[in-house]
């Protein structure tokens, strides 16, 4: 049988935001690239697959980054002093605005892949450019990684520079021929509807795409109250509405498929529509959060009200592509927010974190992001012996969170993706 | 002339926290292992330097690390999901015990100090643990390793487990002996007078260590304001003190030498004594702050108030020792405090951080941590087309924030320390 084997080594993931599962020096088995179980001693009936002993490894699943821009990873780390809507028109646009070249896409996106296949990310929903055949380039390249992954051509006709504005009955054309494309050529990558925000997006154009995401039954991804400036600003264009969720409802994009809204900081106690609508994922990107000034988002709440709430980088208001930092930054912006924002609502501890990254943000994909029997064989072998301590008998949970704190750049030793094993 | 030399790179520092200074392609003379000039065109009076071109590299001042725990290194990365008393109790006492075993602390320190070797930080401020000949141990490791240290013994005789509390008496004796034993043993590890904070520290001891420090003349380290039940247990305490610094300063610790304070998260406003007193440094540890979740503190108040504050990472608070991520940190949550507490408080920009972490930190030690002519020669080389991208023209301070943020790490291609080349 093609991608089934057993997988020897310490085992973790979290079944639920606050329940870890460790499996010391145990076998994963997969079949069929699906997780069939895990046990202490191979089973008999499973002594013909093969097998890779990673004894003294660390075996956790792969991790989901729900909202990042392929197309800022150019000027990752660079004029963070900047807030949003500064940093959006004086560097993210110009830089987008380049990838109407595909040559400059071509080896452009060949570095954010090169980087997203050694990353503890085995899946992601990108946003590209408004560039329809720059997107399928990306949509390639991710292809032949072996990574899986959702790319949406981006849309936005009003309110950017003309060389990022789409003519309105164009930019619909173009993106149901991106989508047709994207599923006729791809078996990873899968289109994904993508509004930029309401500012970027004439009522005619998102109404429109809310049509195709119905019609072509794909999802749909855009940004909701990430920052005070951009929440103004959404208030006059949409002057009618009750909120900027409320906003998107109008038009038609609020949750009628599969829908990711990043950031979501300032919608507590403001859009109960997101505790009410289990089509929308909210994609909680801490460091781009940070980075831009903000906010800090309260992810507990929605988490323990059940809501699908998963982590993301948003590079380039993230500066980097690991999911390691994500989940760090995450725990880390959530104890500063219980400290001086709200100390009814608890910070995330690490298991949450990790839930959010590997199992909520996999959900998104089906069954991924955990190792329960059925879930897609997602998996990554990390080498811990690489950061010396004199400490012994830490627990496989203990280590898991020492080799994410101290691996802020994301190093992973293997990486298979539904049992196929891409290094 | 030894620690001699004339290197050419792409130069960065910052003179003040307000100032960038960029000097691309340009030649770092370097006489005796102080900072001669800097020059576009190597003049004639310096072609019988040796020569190091490290054109295309960019080349910074080495790094202060104003607070650090070697003893705490060994568990860096865990049990963060504790705030600062429970983990001091449950993890960082009992670990600290260890070294009271020189054998366990010969092998831990190693450790600490071949990773602190490769790190941007050429000059630290440490705390090792009670251990007198544990903590020689440790300062031996350092004066080999090239790197410039104060290393504190750390006092503490009341308020701690059994196995880290001191007799008051042996307590003194021991400090007074290790300050002699460093002085006469070492020549690039110095002594610091370091009383763990007020709840750890009796009076009597408290008084006879600032004595100390005044009869040797020799700086003296603790922690002040860190954190909301530290501050209501100090007040229990010393109840006739108007403030926690003020209770330093009854205990005659307030800045009669050179004076280190790590935190000072709650001192705005209720500790002005560290505005007047130009003796005090403040050590601003925003990861440590972050973990332990304790707070954001305002750096740039004490900044434009022309306070000595410097950067520290307060490991094991802090996860990792790299100063780059200190620097990024430190940027990070002063946007936060604005976005969330203060928005009269502007953030912390890129060079300000970066200037808390060169030369307000070098300045402890005299002159370091900037390349003005008279500094001490303490350089960084660094290799940023390891990073690859698209963007090309980028000045060399876009080029130092992006290495920095995206090398959370912390790596390294060079160090010299005072002219000396530690690799």
């Amino acid at each position: 049988m093609e991608r089934s084997f057993a997988l020897r080594g310490d085992i973790f993931f979290t079944p639920q935001y606050d329940k870890k599962t460790s499996c010391p020096s145990s076998w994963l088995v997969v079949i069929d690239g699906r997780v069939e179980g895990i046990y202490e001693k191979l089973p008999g009936r499973y002594s013909g697959l093969d097998k890779y002993d990673y004894s003294g490894r660390l075996i956790i699943p792969g991790l989901t980054d729900l909202h990042i821009h392929a197309s800022q990873y150019q000027f990752r780390g660079l004029w963070m002093d900047e807030e949003l809507l500064d940093w959006l028109n004086n560097h993210t646009f110009p830089q987008e605005a380049m990838y109407c070249d595909p040559s400059y896409a071509e080896k452009a996106y060949r570095i954010f892949v090169d980087d997203m296949l050694k990353s503890p990310t085995t899946r992601s929903c990108i946003f590209a450019t408004i560039h329809k055949d720059s997107s399928l380039l990306l949509c390639r390249q991710l292809e032949e990684s072996g990574l899986i992954s959702y790319v949406g051509k981006v849309s936005m006709d009003r309110n950017s520079p003309d060389i990022l504005i789409e003519d309105t009955a164009e930019a619909i054309k173009s993106e149901e021929e991106y989508i047709k494309q994207v599923r006729s050529s791809f078996s990873r990558v899968y289109p994904i509807v993508t509004p930029r925000f309401i500012p970027s997006c004439s009522d005619r154009l998102s109404m429109a795409l809310g049509e195709l995401a119905v019609k072509y039954d794909i999802p749909l991804q855009s940004h909701l109250s990430e920052n005070p400036g951009e929440l103004d600003w959404v208030s006059e264009l949409m002057p009618s509405s009750s909120s900027y969720a409320d906003a998107y409802d109008k038009l038609g994009l609020w949750g009628r498929v599969r829908t990711i809204m990043a950031h979501c900081v300032y919608s507590y106690g403001r859009e109960e529509e997101l505790l009410e609508n289990s089509n929308i994922y909210i994609a909680h990107c801490p460091d781009s959060n940070t980075n831009l000034s903000s906010g800090m988002m309260g992810a507990r709440y929605y988490l323990e009200r059940g809501c699908n709430i998963a982590l993301a980088t948003d590079v380039a208001g993230g500066a980097s592509l690991s999911m390691f930092r994500a989940i760090c930054d995450a725990v880390r912006i959530s104890k500063l927010r219980w400290r001086h924002v709200d100390q009814d609502l608890k910070p995330l501890d690490f298991t949450s974190a990790f839930y959010m990254a590997s199992k909520a943000g996999g959900s998104f994909f089906g069954s991924a992001g955990s190792f329960e029997p059925g879930c897609d064989a997602d998996i990554l072998v990390l080498d811990d012996s690489r950061l010396p301590t004199m400490l012994d008998g830490l627990t496989v949970a203990e280590r898991v969170e020492r080799y994410i704190y101290l691996n802020p750049d994301g190093s992973v030793l293997h990486k298979a993706v539904q049992g196929e094993w891409l290094f």
